[in-house]
C-alpha cells in the first residue's frame, strides 16, 4: 500500500541523476527517496533506444519492489527513448525530465530560438525538439551533442581550459543561431555551468531540468495528496548495479552532500523484464 | 575439436579491443577471428574487480562456445584484473595485454624509467607495475590515468587542441620524471599517438601493448603448431552485446578497414556464470 509516506524512487544509468536527486531532496526536503543507479551498465547515452527501454524497465521494476508513490526517470537519454514504457508498466506516476526541461525552456525564451546539449541518444531521440515543438509550434530547436561532457564532469573538470575548448566547439554553432535559452540536457552538464555560462554569455538563459522536474515533482504530490507531512528526518537509500572507483568522491560532488546508506544490488537480482 | 582452422578469440569490454585486432590481424593475415565487445556494459575501466571478472568469464565462456583455439583478452582493464580467473576457466590458452605489453617497455627503457597510462581501473590494479618490476626490479614504474582519452579517442580528436591540453596535464608528471618509455596501457590510447608524441617528444619511445600481444599470439601458436596455414581469405566475425551508436565508425577508425558481419548477442543469452 503506497501512502503519502512511501518513498519517492528516481532512477539513473549511474551517478549523474544524484543532481536531480539534490534539486528534489532542496524542494521536497520531507520526503524519504530510493535511488536506484545502473552503475554496472552505465553509460545509456550511446546504446541503442532497445537496450535502453530494457534496463530502464528493470530499474523501475526495482523502485516499485521498494514500495515508492513515485517515480522519477533522473536520466535525460532514459527519459527520452523509454518514459512510456515505463508509464505503461508502472501502476504509480511516472514523470521524466524532458518535458519539464522543455516546458522551462518555452516559458523562458525570448526570441524563440532555443538550444538543447545533451548525449548522442538524447539528441538522436528528437525528444527536447518535439517536446518544444508541441507546446509551442513557433520555437525552433537546435540540437547539439556533447560527448566529452561527461566524463569532464566527472572529472571535476567544472572551469578548466580543455572544458572551455570543447565548450566553445560545441555551443558556437548554437551561439551563432543566435539562441537565448539554453536546456543542458544531461544531468552531467549542470556540474559544468561555469564553463558553459562563460561561453554563452549573460544573455542565455541555461535552463537545468532537474529543477524543472523538482517542481513538477512537487505539484503532482501536492495534487494528489501524496505530500509527505512528517517532519521527521527523511530516509535516503541508494541502490547501485557496481560499486565503481572514486563514485563516493564524484557522486557526493553531484549530490552535493555526503553519500550514506549505499547498497550493491547484484544485476542478477533485478527482475527479469527481458 | 579445435584445430588449426580454428579461429582466435578476441574479446573486450566495448570496440576498443579492435585497435588489437587491427595488429593481430596484420600480424596473423591467414587467421580467422571471432571478436567480443561487450558494448551493452562498456566501459570496464571504472568498475570494481568483482564486476570486470564476472563479465570477462562470459565473454570468454561465449568465445570458447565458437570453438576458439586462443583467447586474446584484448582489453587492459580486463586483462589487468580478470586474467588469472579466465585462464583458470578455460580449456584453451588465454593470453592479456599486460604481460607483452611490459616485457616490450622493459626491452626498450635505457634508463629504467617507464611510465604508464591507462584508465583508472588498470592503473589501480597495479597490473603493470608489478608485471615490470617482476621482469626487471631496477626498472621503476610511474603510472597515471586519462579518464578523458577514452571519449577523445572515439570523438576522433586525434589531434586537436583539447587533447594536446589534457596531454599535457596528464603527461608533464611523468615527463618531469624523467621516463623515457610510455606505455599506452589502454586498447583507445593509440588511437591519440599524435598528440601524445609531440607531447613527450622524440626522446620517448612509445609502446603499444597491442603489438605486442600480436607478437605473443604468432609465438604461441607457432610454438603448438596451431598457426593457420590456410590461403584462403580469413573469415572475420564480430559479436557485440548492443549496437550502440556510431559504432561502425568509430569501430572501422580503431580496425583500420571496414567493419562486416557484426552480430549482436543478448546478454539473456550469455553463459550465465555468475
Amino acid at each position: 500500500m503506497r501512502t503519502r509516506f512511501s518513498p519517492i524512487g528516481l532512477f539513473d544509468s549511474g551517478i549523474g541523476g544524484l543532481s536531480v536527486a539534490r534539486q528534489v531532496m532542496r524542494m521536497l526536503p520531507n520526503e524519504n527517496i530510493v535511488y536506484f543507479g545502473d552503475t554496472a551498465r552505465v553509460p545509456y547515452g550511446t546504446k541503442s533506444p532497445e537496450t535502453v527501454i530494457g534496463y530502464s524497465l528493470q530499474a523501475a521494476a526495482f523502485l516499485r519492489s521498494q514500495g515508492v508513490k513515485l517515480i522519477i526517470i533522473a536520466c535525460n537519454t532514459a527519459s527520452a527513448v523509454a518514459l512510456q514504457a515505463v508509464q505503461l508498466a508502472s501502476e504509480v506516476p511516472v514523470i521524466g525530465v524532458i518535458q519539464p526541461g522543455a516546458a522551462a525552456a518555452v516559458a523562458a525564451t525570448r526570441n524563440g530560438r532555443v538550444g538543447v546539449i545533451g548525449t548522442q541518444g538524447t539528441v538522436q531521440s528528437l525528444a527536447y525538439q518535439n517536446a518544444i515543438t508541441d507546446l509551442s509550434c513557433s520555437t525552433s530547436v537546435l540540437a547539439q551533442p556533447c560527448p566529452l561532457f561527461v566524463t569532464l564532469a566527472e572529472e571535476g573538470h567544472t572551469y578548466h581550459p580543455g572544458t572551455l575548448i570543447f565548450a566553445r566547439e560545441y555551443l558556437h554553432p548554437l551561439l551563432r543561431q543566435s539562441i537565448d535559452t539554453l536546456i543542458l540536457g544531461c544531468t552531467h552538464y549542470p556540474l559544468l555551468q561555469p564553463s558553459i555560462s562563460e561561453v554563452c554569455g549573460p544573455a542565455v538563459t541555461l535552463i537545468d531540468p532537474g529543477i524543472a522536474t523538482a517542481q513538477e515533482a512537487l505539484h503532482l504530490l501536492e495534487h494528489s495528496e501524496m505530500r509527505n507531512s512528517s517532519t521527521s528526518l527523511p530516509r535516503y537509500e541508494y541502490y547501485l548495479t557496481d560499486l565503481p572507483l572514486k563514485f563516493i568522491e564524484v557522486g557526493e560532488r553531484f549530490l552535493g552532500r555526503k553519500l550514506d546508506h549505499v547498497h550493491r544490488v547484484q544485476l542478477d537480482d533485478l527482475p527479469n523484464i527481458f
